[in-house]
């Protein structure tokens, strides 16, 4: 649809001089006369030639342009690890570029070549929840020497180095603070189970019930997404069946948040009749008119260290060794009025 | 610290074959023989070879991607309008790779060389608070082909196309709103003047009051940052003068929560002696405690249209005319709990 663009060969050609001319003249070479420069300039302004300094950083090897790809970055905990990369980043005089995959595999696989194709230094990601086959990925790591680094959602791929929390003491934590309070019927709104991090809370909640001599019961475990939806639609499908729970542990805030709404419309009380914990520590939890419960992620923690990782990475590299680095973080149990009955 | 990326032209000289065969090589064409392109692809991967389509890209005049550039990401409001412009691009097969300036027109300007550098096929911005000197934008105007489309905070420069809310209305329509309920002594919470948005807002703010017979007072008047802490420090600075105000209109949903936060601690009554609304309408604003009232941006709406302004450019600049295109959206009230006393 738009004009094409010149290449320095058709300014070349339209005025009669070398392609080492053109590229020595937009380059600003000594060895180019003032005029020569100025008629070339002024030339590559008309044909719609892009200036591309593109080829000054291949020369380096490195653009100091690195590539994030999220599922989304409108939650604070995406936000947060970009922050948190940004931040170490910034230090080594990177630049960062993100993308959003919209949980979508094949924009994934797109935004890949995106960053491939704009040079990138490394790429950071976070896979999509349709990410089952990683060949995609696998392709990048067989084909060009740009770093890989998975953070939180991450895929089991050998050459790739990961930053996660430890969500399976996460779904522990939550669910053993739960116990603690005297909550007998703990329900649990699971994730997409393909994704590693929702499998791994699941886990966590299930250990802690039998450590603590409670029965694991399927009715209790309830897929959900992670939307204000979601936790309506759950807790309408969980007081239509005969037990009903005493409290929630939802892998997502948002789901958390939808449960909490629609428990106040049914007029159940929170934390006396029913305890509700989510997880991610969306700055919203604290605002919401009984303050909700959640585990912290610490994700500018998270981003810090994913950052870390690649100059690791790229120091290892440039003396010929590659490490592979496995980071997990603990998270954090942030206690609030939604899950206090004592 | 990488090793040095080669060129095709060390793959060359290496298998000592032309700079043609490689190109064509890498490139599947089809008159390379198998065992050559074979040969190609794997001496490359051993070089350190990256990739690059753009080659491609840069004969066909497009990449399809396009940059955004926004102040930061973790506010619904950009976020949002980030979306509105992925929806409205990806039917025309574009991607967006998004850049965070931070505030800081230095980080904008390497973003906008990094984004060029990756050959976008435009590029969408809103100005950081610091971008003071239009400089580094006209630049880019002058020397490259790249349409540049403003939203939300612009600047006027000739050749740029904008899409913007009507924030004087937005300011105006607020403080009528105020007015209406009965509300006598309305202060103001004014952004970062520096930027047209607010300046605007304040406009707004100051023309109610005149239409309505009421006095503007300079005293009312406070210039905040868009902090919860901001909005905590502008009650306490507010609640030291004798004229303790009636109503706030804030131009930022953050500081106004910082302000319903301060005020909830005085135990000073909202709605009843004072009202608080906001400007964003940021999701929280609705779960909060006491839901708040707030000036919704459009911001899906506003991204769709500065898509759809890239599009229009694309096809008018394939047939040699430009056309500066400037488009007003209205912004419209949220009116909720903590503005409603009648």
């Amino acid at each position: 649809m738009t004009k094409k663009n010149a290449t320095i060969y058709d300014i070349s050609k339209k005025l009669n001089v070398s392609v080492a001319t053109v590229s020595r003249a937009l380059n600003d070479n000594p060895r180019i006369s003032q005029a020569t420069k100025d008629l070339v300039m002024k030339t590559a302004k008309e044909m719609n030639y892009k200036q591309n300094n593109l080829a000054k950083a291949l020369k380096s090897g490195e653009t100091k342009n690195v590539g994030i790809i999220v599922p989304y970055i409108n939650t604070n905990f995406f936000s947060s690890v970009i922050r948190g990369i940004e931040e170490e980043l910034s230090l080594h005089g990177y630049h960062v570029i993100i993308c959003q995959s919209h949980e979508d595999v094949l924009t994934e696989k797109k935004h890949l070549n995106t960053l491939l194709n704009a040079q990138v230094d490394g790429i950071f990601m976070s896979v999509s929840k349709t990410t089952i086959d990683t060949e995609h990925i696998q392709q990048i790591l067989d084909t060009s020497n740009t770093p890989i680094i998975f953070f939180d959602r991450k895929k089991d791929i050998p050459g790739i180095s990961t930053v996660t929390i430890d969500d399976y003491k996460g779904g522990y934590m939550a669910t053993e603070h739960l116990i603690s309070e005297g909550y007998k019927n703990i329900c649990h709104f699971a994730g997409d189970l393909n994704l590693e991090i929702y499998q791994n809370r699941l886990n966590g909640y299930k250990q802690a019930l039998i450590d603590h001599q409670f029965q694991v019961k399927e009715d209790n475990i309830i897929s959900t997404g992670s939307s204000i939806d979601a936790g309506i639609e759950a807790i309408k499908t969980l007081w239509s069946k005969p037990s009903i729970p005493d409290a929630i542990f939802s892998s997502s805030d948002f789901a958390a948040l939808g449960a909490c709404q629609e428990l106040k419309k049914r007029k159940i009380k929170i934390p006396q009749e029913v305890a509700v914990i989510g997880f991610s520590n969306e700055p919203f939890t604290q605002f919401m008119e009984l303050p909700m419960s959640s585990m912290d992620q610490t994700p500018v923690l998270m981003g810090n260290m994913a950052g870390q990782v690649f100059i690791d990475h790229i120091k290892d590299n440039s003396s010929g060794v590659s490490i592979e680095k496995k980071v997990v973080l603990a998270p954090q149990i942030c206690v609030r009025k939604s899950s206090k009955r004592k």
